[in-house]
């Protein structure tokens, strides 16, 4: 089989190098453009980059001169995948896929337009089937703490709940490489994000929704989110409380999240991971230091039900399964899919 | 006026520290013996403590030699403050007050016994009073969390609400200066610490509660508490969510809790903040960062009321408010109060 | 006595936030103005700085309205202190000095021209007399490394040595409030701090220098230095080594640094401190969350003398010694020395 | 060919995760036994770890019960690798060896002893013929970071220098998962670490020596060594001065540095870097969060020669080339020497 070729928009930056890592070595997805902003056009990566990922730059991209992100420029690949910042996006992705060019971004525009497909796999992917026959495939992937903290809804939404209340520790990775001052953060914690406490509910109702007519009706969740900042570098954790009136067998509810496999009918998704949720037993897990490592699982722990409380610790790479990695798994899919 | 004569077990460790600082210049209150465990017996104070407040030990502790935590070196003093830990407090503190000496304790045990006062000043300084007449006096503090926490629900408690829930981010220094390797701990969030989800509510229930025939009945609180511990120093932080079918008002809300100052018909509470509670409004405040500093004020911010859910962050210095200040403010309370 | 009427450039930075706490409670120096850069012109004070000092801000500031750097706008004070960054310095200072007006300076532009003392105080506040009968007075303060690590060296210089080797650890604090971010420096050491290595020894030499005719000529200092950047966010550290080939009697060297005092002959040094270097003799001092509060005061400790090698450690606190208490305490003696 | 069987002593700890991790796949070293303090003993691996390794536990390993570190519980393996803390390491390591059971061990005691080998493979593996004929082998290999900065010295002895002055920036990993609270380490330079600037010229000596009758005669070297503590986790950074009379041709010495391979004649040395020494161009590398991933090499960087000094910036991974990657290295280099 031919491999599908995609370009890289954002090379530069912390999502577009875990890419280019996970990439490196794909069986069948081939990426063979770095594009970046406009100052950094027709040097080569390893001298525009200031690579921070763990080990070196995968040999094959060291020398790869980076392009525009114009239509011009990324007309030959399958797919556009798309690392930039939201600023930098909202113009430049609409303007490839006017051009006829398939674009999935992680960018936050246009993430809950009712036509256009906001994928977290093992949530949704059959909302991809709204691309069917389309000529140009435009799918956006969740921002990094709605992504995590999905996924164990999936097992939640079904009880008879009053609210949701969430409360999540994000890390400093989450706002890029430059985004916050070391002085500014260190010992620290700030109690605010801004716009994160919106985004985290409308995007989860809309992964949660149904398909009718070709969009996309957002489910209703009821839903309270306080975003914090903690000094860690990699991991979104929440703390989740949900008031439920009917019992929860919690030996149950941990049964159903270790089993949860939507794609396992699926071969060839080389980044899905075999257990997407991973539920701890041991009190002080899951922990950003042991727990972010295999990216694409998120991790639950602490789950109780006490006066018709369920509390439950979720955590997840918030550059992985947040990030680089649903994009590449969204992309798998749609090979597998035949989109 | 002859000065309070104070003994301090426990004051080689953090908590033991900060009183020691807070009663350096302390106009009527004079502490005369500094003690510790066996082993440093003996020992210049200078000699034996790791110090690691700011600035220098206080010349006049520097060459005090330590004694004992028995009732035999510590009887010629008019109350014993003790920052001992749980362990080794149990039997030292029941031993002297079984000899007559009074004692005010930051240690867990005897918390919750229903006829000893557990103090936070200005929520429940009253129940002092169940001490009035008896010869000798033995006053606990509260944990550093509920200290803390318990401070604005003394305007929330009113409402006609469904439950709290509690996420509390918790600084390092509330395990003690050895309690958390830095490999453990740095870069990482821990979602579990032991003991403390319980002692919370249990304890802000007797802060409120209401005292019948010298004993202290808890208050009927509906609260989930979920503690982590954080990478960070100094400081603990809460996001509290509370479920209220009446509508609130915000603006009322933070006048209220800016304004309440139960102690302001006393003199010479000299740990008394003018302001207990302090609001703000900026979008990132509270942090630990900057508003640990005057160490007895807990800051709110955060403040809103949507879908019938008050949320607030709740910030304060857990070795100020959280134990050293309060354990002084109390006897100066009770020095005022004539007790 | 009338005040001394000053006005500070560069007020909503990390030095001048230091300035302004320094001067708040001065005796006799009285901080009028505060200027910013022209985005915050106009502004109230409270309004426009991200304040990040411990406490509040001093309340006569709060509502203080910025003003521009331009001497219009300074021309009525006694003296202009100035904590602007490099570049913003170099134009704004030469223009208040061409227009009569006193500047004393942090910033790096003309520090080494030799008509301009570059003051360390205790170092060489002889230098402050090629000032007399000079209208207007244009004062330099030296780098932060540069003036924390020269201290020592005035009881070291005059050893028959044959190289000085000093690897400097660096502060965060050092490169501004955000000029490091988190993920660039947090678990890391980064071994280059561009500019610095050249600035030490050329600083040092000059403030050891000499005068004749009115100018500085510097002093032959032999000295190699390498400069990292360390995750810490006050305190510059130095291990210093010293080819020696005579004999050191370090007791005698210890008592020399000690005793070190060259200002108790002056009255009214409100920010001198009575030790400005002081000796530790525990072999895990100085450390930087110990001893950098009281910020005049420079560090040393681990002295030794072995197979011809003269070795300490040297530690200061950047923002103090090494910036904000500098140029107070330069204006303090320039008083005093009737300048 | 039958696989080399060996046992871990110290399974547990930081060190001997690693181990675990570079024996997992081993393709003819086969760790078979895995043995821990004599609380452990009978317990399943995967129940008395404190597992910190990034991943999980592998798999085989999970299950397996310690056994204590007796001769009869290791007499059956080939080799038994020594992980312990030092105080255990002793009367145990010396048991088995005494019993005829070959041991290769990081642990401190004996590293200098003149007929046991200390061995930093690229560096001294002749070191290990005085074995051969032997009837039980007993290899040391050094203190982690004698082994990092010993590296870049095979191309520096050479010179007609005057003295090496060290100065090294240890990560707290080097102290063991426990060795450090984090309240004393956060935000901090201790500038003291007991014993290690003692051991760094010593252990260097030793691996820099030549043979005679079976023994080791150190090399004459002339070190200075500061060694502190600093808030990192991985990597010990060193910053070397060199004092040099005659003039280096720094050029020169970077391709000698980079080309350094003195084991390249050998096969199947699973955990020899192809480079040892990299020495990078950036004037702002090498950094701990960037170059400690590869774990055997040790980076250098800033090397210049200036006015007669000799300076270079060396990092390495404390844990893998100061630790578990060069026990399996000797290892692996003694099976090819078959020794």
């Amino acid at each position: 089989m031919d491999k599908i070729k995609v370009s890289l928009l954002g090379a530069t930056g912390m999502v577009g190098q875990k890419m280019i890592k996970l990439l490196a070595d794909h069986p069948y997805i081939e990426l063979v453009k770095l594009s970046a902003s406009d100052s950094r056009i027709g040097k080569k990566y390893s001298e525009t980059v200031k690579w921070i990922e763990n080990g070196s730059i995968p040999e094959k991209f060291r020398d790869m001169k980076l392009v525009s992100t114009s239509p011009e420029d990324n007309k030959d690949v399958d797919y556009v995948l798309s690392a930039l910042p939201p600023e930098a996006a909202e113009p430049v992705e609409l303007k490839l896929v006017k051009n006829g060019i398939n674009v999935i971004s992680n960018a936050s525009p246009y993430r809950l337009s009712k036509d256009i497909p906001l994928i977290n796999p093992e949530i949704n992917f059959e909302h991809l089937r709204i691309l069917e026959g389309k000529d140009t495939k435009f799918v956006k992937n969740p921002n990094c703490t709605s992504a995590i903290m999905a996924m164990p809804l999936v097992k939640l939404l079904g009880f008879d709940y009053d609210r949701i209340s969430l409360v999540s520790m994000q890390a400093i990775s989450g706002a890029g490489f430059s985004g916050l001052p070391y002085m500014s953060i260190d010992d620290n914690i700030i109690p605010y994000i801004h716009g994160e406490e919106e985004k985290i509910p409308a995007e989860i109702s809309k992964m949660y929704g149904t398909v009718q007519d070709g969009k996309i009706n957002g489910k209703n969740i009821r839903m309270s989110v306080t975003s914090v900042r903690v000094p860690v570098k990699v991991g979104h954790m929440g703390v989740l409380n949900m008031e439920i009136k009917k019992g929860v067998d919690v030996e149950e509810l941990i049964k159903n999240l270790n089993n949860f496999s939507p794609l396992k009918g699926f071969n060839g998704l080389y980044n899905a991971p075999a257990h997407p949720i991973v539920v701890h037993n041991e009190a002080d897990r899951p922990q950003n230091a042991i727990d972010t490592y295999n990216g694409m699982e998120v991790h639950v722990g602490r789950i109780s039900y006490t006066d018709r409380n369920l509390r439950m610790v979720i955590l997840g790479n918030n550059l992985v399964r947040g990030a680089a990695g649903i994009t590449i798994l969204t992309l798998e899919l749609m090979e597998q899919m035949k989109l």
